[in-house]
């Protein structure tokens, strides 16, 4: 996997419990997605040259342990797979070896004239291809393909 | 529904393109949680009584319209489904009447002295289910239950 960011957890992401606040997992993987958009070549120059940036389509957050101020925490990131338009993504936030939060993202490349999906520009097409290649003998993650529901009672 | 929360969006929470950050709905939908626990006594003094406050487990959220600064806009919530110890949630962002984001959240109750989940303590439990009660005409919304993936393949 990729790693995308890396931080110490600041004191205005957290909440009463001094943990962490929900939304500010999602924030520290919308730095990731940035991140990775530079990796694609998206970034500001790469958004002014093609036209096109990433818009978030879908989010599933799983929230495994408490991360609280001052830790340091980083996002590894699996490229699940993609088609000509969409980027199916993974990001998974960790303390240390531990495993804090999982993520996964439907992204859509959009024409920011139009406001509407957009075939990946060629040159950002390879560089997907690439990172799909590269991460290839990775498994599908676990916290993937998930539907949240109450057990079934007994 | 309940409205939860009402806010205009703040500058701050924009992205490089003017538009809400998609970390900052789930934000806006934190705070409604906020409200939510009010609502049912877990706020400041319940959780001093009980001992007891929610986690987040997992979150889904889907975006469907742009939002953008200092545009108004409000959260509605929907008691979907609960058992002793979990609030299976669902709140929808409305500019107007568009919906602009949906998220369906499993929320749950934790003993904040052992970090364990724990069964409703009585009060905020007969809360739970006049809530529930209060909304058991509504349908389950639209957006629960889904999965992440890319559509099958033409």
């Amino acid at each position: 996997m990729l790693e995308t960011y890396r931080t110490s957890v600041l004191p205005e992401w957290t909440d009463y419990n001094g943990h962490l606040r929900d939304a500010h997992y999602l924030l520290l993987f919308s730095f990731a997605t940035d991140a990775l958009m530079d990796r694609l070549g998206l970034d500001a120059a790469g958004r002014a040259r093609t036209g096109h940036t990433l818009y978030t389509l879908e989010v599933h957050l799983n929230y495994l342990a408490e991360v609280k101020v001052s830790e340091t925490v980083c996002v590894m990131t699996q490229l699940v797979a993609h088609d000509r338009k969409r980027l199916h993504v993974y990001h998974a936030l960790y303390r240390g070896e531990t495993l804090a939060t999982a993520s996964e993202q439907m992204l859509m490349n959009i024409d920011t004239a139009t406001g509407r999906s957009a075939v990946f520009d060629e040159a950002i097409g390879k560089k997907v291809e690439a990172l799909m290649e590269a991460q290839s003998d990775l498994e599908t993650p676990a916290y993937c393909g998930r539907v949240i529901g109450l057990p079934a009672r007994r």
